[in-house]
């Protein structure tokens, strides 16, 4: 299965013509992940054809605007497209007073359950499970309560080796399922079939980790740790370290060393200030300390592997 | 001084990649008004160049999303733009406890004051006066409380007749302004100049009514009587009337019947349902009723005269 990574918005603060407020839709393990939800989400969504009402995760780091204004409207949208499936919406404490208020004064009548899972903790956690993958919060270090995201596949299944196990017509369809879990197998004079004979290794899980909005935490650092691909914000250039710091903010430079000490597979910036006509110089800065960078591009899919 | 209308999103409901829920930005007299506020407002007004401090007094018809949820967004750019001068935010009450709601819990700290003017009046009252512009609601017919806005330039001061005035040597600069005011000059000797000697007629004032959502409802007539353009809204053809009674809206005929009998100088449809991807037929449907019946343009900038 593969995992997908589109760019919805990648903007710091104010949105403009080309550019839009954070947003991202992760596809893994075809469940559809949407990550922060800045104004106009909805319409990017629509420009990527995205389908709606396969988004039954919205996860949100923080509740400043630029990462979640987009919500009420693609709330109201669901609604309007006859949605009936619940939307299990993630964030901070204060985001369903926030939501509840505004579907109660603009008379949003929902036809499906908003499940809202509000967050406090600062300790990395996990809130979601299912069958292939898993959610654990990145508690940051911004100037609001917020929690990057740690998504991850499950370990894969083994692989059958179908040229060995053919040798073993004790070996029945309905033993595969413990094979691919691991187990060995037991012949029935009492020979021990050793797994690794009957199968080879899975798929590599993947992992991505969405990073934004914080200051320079190495705290973060064991628990994207080898992560495949590794979003973080990185707003200011160095040379504006302590604007960066004020404001709650990363630099490429530190965004880089954080990626080089969690051993990522691929760094991606992004939430740039809007006063730096020519990213280039992010790239440059971060390439140095961390090749693997990249610069998001809008609506850009790029597949995490 | 000229008078434009910039339209800057028309569309009903759910917003697409081509066209923004309605907001318009009326410009009058030097006085810069936007009405209503969907989602991605700030950014069309961007697309359109519109100068942000400029905008003083924003007014809200109705609380439904598709009209105000760019609020939030719009007036925290204000911030991050720097804006000190106060906000006027006209709207149905509701609006002030949904708006700091949002402001409080994404701690969108205001350098500038919001000043709310609540509407809660089912009569049309005059909400906004200075010395050259009024604003009137203009209460419509919607499932929730909703007024339409008349914008009225104050008559304009009489031109001076030079060719008459410079026969007369008592008559002098500090005397323009009572002659502009259209009041008579007594000469020392007791005659009195008649001010239609001495003035031509005033540049005719004009006068703009917006009215979205609403049903068919004549009791707007005598509200807009006359006035240079008249934007109302028309959701569906009038093969759709029962739907739009019963959603609250108005057919293309059905408006342009509200066009001709209240007299206006031109109509702007808008508030188009996403069923009709061809909306030449809301121009034939209304057309046979009133002629002089334009379709919105995005970003278009129609001079009102």
């Amino acid at each position: 299965m593969s995992t997908y990574l589109t760019i919805l918005g990648y903007n710091s603060a104010i949105p403009t013509v080309n550019s839009s407020p954070t947003a991202q839709l992760l596809e893994m393990e075809e469940r559809h992940f949407l990550i922060d939800c800045g104004e106009g989400t909805q319409v990017q969504l629509r420009k990527a054809k995205a389908k709606f009402s396969k988004i039954n995760h919205i996860f949100i780091s923080h509740l400043h605007g630029d990462h979640c204004f987009g919500l009420p409207g693609l709330i109201a949208s669901f609604r309007l497209l006859g949605r009936e499936t619940p939307l299990h919406v993630y964030g901070p404490k204060g985001i369903k007073e926030m939501l509840e208020t505004i579907f109660r004064i603009t008379e949003t009548h929902r036809g499906f359950e908003v499940v809202y899972h509000e967050l406090e903790s600062k300790n990395s956690e996990k809130i979601f499970e299912d069958k292939r993958v898993e959610v654990f919060t990145i508690p940051l270090n911004h100037r609001i309560y917020c929690n990057g995201y740690l998504f991850r596949e499950k370990p894969n299944e083994r692989h059958l080796n179908m040229a060995e196990i053919s040798k073993y017509p004790e070996i029945e369809t309905c033993d595969y399922h413990n094979l691919k879990l691991g187990k060995d197998f037991v012949l029935s004079d009492g020979y021990v079939l050793k797994n690794e004979i009957l199968t080879t290794d899975p798929s590599a899980s993947v992992s991505y980790a969405f990073c934004s909005d914080t200051r320079y935490d190495e705290r973060i650092i064991p628990i994207i740790k080898n992560v495949d691909v590794l979003y973080h914000e990185a707003t200011f250039l160095h040379d504006l370290k302590e604007m960066a710091d004020y404001t709650g903010h990363t630099t490429a430079l530190e965004a880089a060393r954080i990626a080089r000490k969690a051993n990522v597979g691929k760094l991606i910036l992004g939430h740039f200030s809007n006063r730096y006509p020519n990213l280039s110089d992010f790239i440059r800065e971060a390439g140095e300390i961390f090749q693997n960078t990249v610069l998001p591009q809008q609506l850009q899919s790029i597949p995490i592997d």
